[in-house]
């Protein structure tokens, strides 16, 4: 055989200049995976130039596109969440609900689903195939199909058991426009229930940090429950689901796109006192702390009083709350008023507080 | 808090009974991830079973969905490939032509893809960039837009580096169906060009195992090449890309799919000198090593003349060769006919050659 040097063949990653927001990380740190700034950064100044086009420069949690002339909410999620499994749930369920909620964000009805697993060698079947039944009963249960899969195999010590990736697909009905830009003052914000669930019931499951706690993840898919919202109007204006970085990362994601400000009443946020004694222990805020089965809305004051009813009537709405409202103050900041009467900035979180939370 | 034992909450993974098929190997192993009947049997007897579902279980590379009145074709692979640079492409490119790839295998024309980023804490941001830059590139050369994305990190030593999972959706065209149940005895097999060029060229930088060979991965996107043969015309009867488990997983899994058996002359399957050296110095068959710019079809008798003259007219089908048919005798079975006058089956394989080559 001829004596070339096929590396030289190969991409060439010497002169590359990292851009000047990534530069002080030259290496991947695991905040880049957390939700906050630095993933922001990683997306807005590395994969969104490198990738160009103009659907993914929304950053939603899920895109529409038209294919066909028909308009679909597309979008993926990995689940990485350690352990596999937690009270309340699993990375199988995960990972179903994960993307169905994100295509909910978009007003669609999850329809078909793509699911690709990496499996480290050595798992046991039989954890696979309780992750993969707690998949399946959890597409059933949220009325979406699995259409198609993959399974790769990576080496002992290079992967963590079971890692999936979920894509969705899904119809957005007619009249349903749902994204921040749409976002005026005095839209009024409302969040589904009770935050900060699912950070702290896998953190009290953590290698190292197991603590008793009588709660249970919220995972559950909100595809229900946005029907019902859009029932009583195609007209919200946005809808979140605070997965990663928690509502305050969900509501600094809209104020920046949106250009308005946010303004939020503490106290009015639903935080169960499991959640709060659990936060205080550990120097946690509730409001950072992740959820995946809640949601977040902007909807014209007009109809806030009939979306809230709706939302309380449906079992995963029950204890929905007026937490606040988008204001011509501050553009693109959130603030929290507290309870004394003070105001304190929401910032976006820098990394994670807990990293692999999904 | 209350004292309660959150780990009572969790799936219970005791008491699982393994299908018998799987019986033999109670933990996960490379193979299953090989695209042999390793990977078949974890699929037929553990996904489909606890996905449920009928469209999973078509076992395509793409899933054909109707949705909103449009028939989509839908698709996912996720990609593990070690290293992640090699002689003729990288992980970015393979993990936009590996899904475009499964797309046009529907007849489709991919229009839009997602991806999810799985990233190992510590990764050198610059290799990052080269992989996102370069799977930007191959999606504009493509013709297909990364509508939406997703990044998670993992800890060192629980990834390796970069793992990619993409989705894709595109349109059917009217009048094409492709699948493994249309091919009847009399179909000329075609493939579009010489095989086994991916897998020697990963081979070629594997880690302890470099060697000198004057090749390139075949990666490449092959929609044009498929509206080039459907121009020809839309009835042609399966199509099939030979990655894992190569030309012999794929004409397998038509077999037994279609219930037809398959004849090859192995002499006219088209085999590079430096591919044939190499496998025939590492021990391997190239009927077996994977491909990820090549094809192969069924083509109804009286089209493949045409068809046949339509890919050499393009550039990824110069080396289109008819290798064989299918046949009434011996149904689900592969046979290959040798340069001596002899036969032997082509088995499908049982787990992988080469691990992680995609």
């Amino acid at each position: 055989m001829p004596e070339t040097a096929p590396h030289t063949t190969a991409l060439d990653i010497t002169g590359w200049t990292c851009p000047a927001p990534l530069r002080d990380r030259p290496r991947v740190v695991m905040g880049h995976g957390g939700g906050g700034a630095l993933s922001a950064e990683l997306v807005q100044h590395l994969f969104a130039p490198a990738f160009g086009g103009e659907v993914l420069a929304q950053l939603g949690d899920s895109a529409a596109v038209t294919l066909g002339g028909v308009r679909l909410a597309f979008s993926t999620d990995s689940y990485v969440v350690r352990p596999l499994f937690f009270p309340g749930g699993g990375i199988g369920d995960l990972a179903v609900n994960g993307t169905v909620n994100d295509l909910a964000m978009s007003g669609a009805r999850a329809a078909y689903l793509s699911c690709g697993f990496i499996l480290e060698e050595g798992v046991e079947m039989s954890v696979v195939a309780r992750v993969a039944e707690a998949l399946g009963a959890a597409a059933r249960a949220a009325g979406v199909e699995v259409a198609t899969g993959d399974t790769k195999v990576v080496e002992a010590g290079h992967g963590d058991g079971v890692y999936i990736n979920t894509a969705g697909i899904g119809l957005i009905p007619a009249g349903v426009d749902l994204r921040p830009q749409r976002v005026v003052p005095g839209d009024v914000v409302i969040v589904s229930g009770e935050i900060g669930l699912h950070g702290v019931a896998i953190l009290s499951v953590r290698d190292g940090l197991e603590f008793g706690v009588d709660i249970e993840s919220d995972c559950a898919a909100l595809g229900g429950l946005v029907q019902a919202m859009l029932a009583v109007t195609p007209d919200l204006h946005v809808l979140r689901d605070p997965t990663r970085g928690g509502l305050a990362a969900s509501l600094n994601e809209i104020a920046a796109a949106s250009g308005t400000g946010v303004v939020i009443q503490e106290g009015r946020v639903p935080v169960p006192a499991a959640v709060g004694n659990a936060c205080a222990i550990l120097g946690l805020d509730p409001l950072y702390v992740a959820n995946e089965g809640k949601l977040v809305a902007f909807v014209p004051r007009e109809h806030a009083d009939a979306v809230l009813d709706a939302m309380r009537a449906h079992p995963l709405g029950r204890h929905a709350a007026v937490i606040g409202e988008a204001v011509a103050d501050h553009p693109g900041m959130v603030v929290a008023r507290t309870g004394l009467g003070g105001t304190r900035v929401v910032d976006l979180p820098i990394g994670e507080q807990l990293p692999r939370i999904c």
